[in-house]
């Protein structure tokens, strides 16, 4: 049987529809896992969708996906900008990495240019918002 | 039943009146609960105060203000010059967000000079001492 | 009748397959036309592709992009880097404007990692390789 | 007799109400120094308000409360993030000097980020508008 | 009883010689930590070797070698150059703090040449591989 | 009866014509005023021009423009580069604001290209020498 | 017969009127170049006024001007910030050069605080509008 | 029959003898391109000399000696410094690229001491005026 | 009748003897005027002794200097290192100026590093305490 | 016959015991020469120990350490953070090559956070005082 | 009797073909001076060619060139990039001086970027290898 | 006998007279000595003064001066801006330790405005030429 496709949130990913709505729109996290579902089942593949505010959970679920997932879909949110230990976790990985944001960062403040994902993944997808999701999935759909 | 003002602490204040005291006093933390309680009292508010060593659950905790509490009063401690997700988290509140140190981060390392927790929160409190916890928690009741 | 997707290429994407292919790949820009070709044609949309090593005809057709264009898809190569002239066209726009790379700009030289063209343009995908013009054009097709 | 606590503000303080309303709201300093007049007899203190758009007379101000004031509470406004000399004045002080600002500089331009007055002051109350001054003289008040 | 020497390893550390193994050997923690067991033996001390992922656990056993601990052995990874918090925790500390690293940080990314570790601990040993964690380990037997 | 055009000069132009000529020329100060008096009656204006080497003074004055003048033309000399508490008066300002310099500062030291009085300022003339002070009573003219 | 005064505009400009108009208004090019021609009978001067989007013809032009421009007028909107080629072009002239902006640049994103123009030129004139090129051609009559 | 060496000369050059002669001499292009002539002839070698002031146009020729020149002998002038785009271009060559400056930028102003081209380019020679197109063009028939 | 030799003070040195006497010692201003005094008569000059908390008056002085004094010795304190406006009145003076400082600013906080006062005055005597007042009296009777 | 262990001292390490004994302790480097060679025949190698103060005689001995040395280990004191030429002959070595400093340099002034032996060198140990050099030289041992 | 010209090489040059030899070839030092020997007969000068790894033993030689040499040709290796000293005795010599390096700098760690020496020598020859010496004394023979 | 003053010259001091006079004045290095002698005489103190191009060289006479010297005068020249092996030798000395420059550093290229002498010197004369020398005698002489 196949391996799923993980698609890891970041924090506060849990608030989407709730939070600043005129960067990160009205859509709830929970409708962008339905969109992914639905993507999924066209593509043929599966998907393990899951979202954390802890940045070790976030790196425990990107060691997981060594061996347990055939792509890895992340959208570490604050932690992009600051997390060397996430760096290093997605260097240790052979499956393709897409790193994916609802909104693109560059049009945000300077501290959020800096993307040590980015350093690590070798695809990255911003500012399309939940169809970023989808073109990610379609993406990694190809790859595996 | 009116919500009540959440006091988080974030990494090394369970250690107050034991670490580096010359910087940061010998009142312990659970010291400082007790003098925000019998303040709570004179004000007519509840508190609901904690401590964690962890980003994440400080994240969690950030978040379940939202719904749960009437004003946040944050000691970051560490965490208030790195933390971008925690940033983003307090972006997400429309109550009332008051910074406290208990030292003045301005008279300390640079690398403690930028303050993330600062440009999301529209308050600061710093170098009171225990008495910083105290103003704040005024200031909380007079602006719920 | 509906108008065109523009697709824009900047300097040196003509040599698309003989150009450091270990960052680029080998495939040829006239085969990543075709390719975008056949996905518009699956979409339902028309393009226009073009490439040039000039910045002034780059903004020459962006802003013939503002009355004649549906959506704008654009990598603008080195110019992402350095060119206010082109940031200061895109701005004018109304209509989507989609960055896109092949490799991912983030991995590269320091001197990467500005975008004037990320600072105005809302949405960037980048790493996907020729995989990302579609995709693009996926996201361009969705919005118009 | 008691020597009164120093409420000691910088350029443009004078017009509050008048300057930026968004900013600092819509009070007159003339409100805020009766606020603190309030506030001192209720906390069995005196009080000496002033106002200066002069760096020069603030200094020379600073330098009178080393014999006159027992503690000085100091809003510099703009001289907050330029003024060396002011902060040498300060640093001559040995009663207790608290910071005061009506809004959050850590919120505001870059400019306002470094603070000469925070790097020689141990306290600091910023975005709390007029009631930071009433909290700053409760503060001042109980070092006293 | 004597107490132990902790010996704490942070995030990606387990994936030791899995994780990109031109850099960090092949050798697995396990097998470091049997080494470093057998090392102890020699010396007539004890060992508590840990692992984790997460920032605040690793700050939380810190707070712990407080009391538990003859000294502190710690390779904290990508946390070494971004958590202030980890290094507030260090501070806390009056045993022996030995600073570990498998590579020599200096020898990476510039991003890896600040070490918020490192200005709260004492001693250093960097690029030796495994054999550092037994030097370290002489090094702490022969401070406490 | 209308009210004046201010026209602010800051420290050391009352030297005009005696400090470093190669840069500012041999015209006084009071050729300049005169020159601008005979505009003024051409353009059926009024004008106030004064001059002070003191930053209070020349924040006086601008503050003195939001009641009694109709437009500020304003030289700060040295304090265009150094006064975040000039460019918080000019803030407060609804009238027209024109930043005149004799000499272009982009030409000269690097720490003459910050300009906190044209952050706050919406016209600049620079380099024009007594004649931009013309241009400038012309364009506030204009807009008055 | 006398030579023309150059009024060279760089690009975006030929968008006046339609592109952002919160910053640059709503007249358009050829509405102020109609206002230049007016102007430029009133003082007895004839004018040469051209736009493009190439640094390049844009350099070509300012070359030209050695010989058969009587002084230059030149908006080089985005190049200003960018164009050391153009600088060196500037530096070859002898006739006077006026740099001149519709806004104010310094009022702008930090990327536009630096001109390489600036260095060049030595007349600025900045965020008068289309009333700025009036001035400009005052003052190159003037010169002339 | 042998390809020629192809000599690009970027922005401003065509001025040479008449632009900045303390800096760049009185000799023309002209001059210079005879002197390449019969060196060439000296050597047994052809060459190709050419200028422009636009980006492109050098990008167009660069791209062109891939299949049409021996080697490439390179003065970018002001787009050394600035041209992310040339770079790019001559990257992807893989015939000997010789950058050569009239004036040695390194004892000029601090903007020309970054060279993109110098990045890409291995060879070097500046300061020693027309003589320096000699020496490459000797080093070039060397290599070729 | 010979000029005297001006002695100006600048901010907070009217508090000497009183203010952080680790750094500038125990004696008072009015003690070193009498040094200086001393010094003076033995050296055949006459001098005038001043000190201000204000810039402005301490441009005013510099500016006084130009026709009434022979030689100046400044110590600028806190002004020294942000005060361009002052930097421009020195540079207007073509007598005699020397630096003074009390303590070695290269040995204090990074922001007494940068020094405008330096910049325009050609002879600097620092850490010396109230014998640099004396030496450089000396200079300046050498040089008058 | 076997190599010796290259041990080479930079500048001031000759003051051991006199110089800053707060920080680098009350051994002389005869004490620690001691320990050394007691080490030596512990592990059965022979040490060459020497102490230059000149930037040359480190080169010149590192040099001879190619041909002659089974190992070195290097103080560079002083010259770690500006020899340039020191990590040039550092590069050049194939022998095991190990950074030793007494105290530890992250703990210290900034411009002591740069280590251009540490680019070179692949161990580090720092900040045991003459227990490093023993671990050096067992580190030495394991690797001849 | 002609002086000679002295070609001076600094730090681990007396290496060459030893070291690194992927950036710096395999012809040895001896080499190089032989072709400079040849070179120097066929161009009708004398040489004088030495080696030092001793900064001040290159200052020495320099100080001799102002008397002793008609031209100097410098390698100063890693002093290049570090040496103000050096720098400064170039700037004493009225003959000329020409740098010279094997590899071009500009490509290499960016701690390479800056040189003291290219700031004091109008010339610079880089990346040509060993005939970059004999390019260098061409240039030399045809400025003597 | 009382231990002589040490007097300390670095590299390229030995030119002095010959080199760049327009900084350094007309003045032989010997006749600097000889005012020194004169001078010395007067103070009833005797004098050592050397000169050296070595860096190394000056550390060493900096160390003897710990037990030959009663002060030490030291001009380091270049090495004043780079050298942190000299500045550690400083920090050895308990004996007064005076700076001299003969010209400002101040007023000189930005390169010069870091000393690392100056950090570890607690009295600094600059710009007085040789005429600071002696006053720096004196100081040493008062010292002693």
């Amino acid at each position: 049987m196949k391996k799923p496709v993980f698609i890891l949130n970041g924090p506060n990913l849990n608030l989407l529809g709730r939070r600043e709505p005129h960067i990160y729109g009205t859509q709830t996290l929970k409708q962008v896992e339905s969109l992914c579902e639905a993507k999924a089942i066209t593509l043929g593949v599966t998907i393990d969708f899951r979202q954390t505010n802890h940045e070790g959970v976030l790196i425990d679920w990107v060691q997981e996906a060594m061996d347990s997932a055939s792509a890895l879909i992340l959208n570490a949110a604050g932690y992009t900008h600051t997390s060397i230990a996430l760096h290093d976790a997605l260097k240790a990985l052979s499956i393709p990495v897409i790193e994916v944001h609802l909104s693109d960062p560059a049009q945000r403040e300077s501290f959020r240019h800096v993307s040590y994902v980015g350093m690590a993944a070798t695809q990255t997808i911003a500012g399309l918002g939940a169809r970023g999701y989808e073109l990610a999935l379609e993406s990694a759909a190809s790859l595996v």
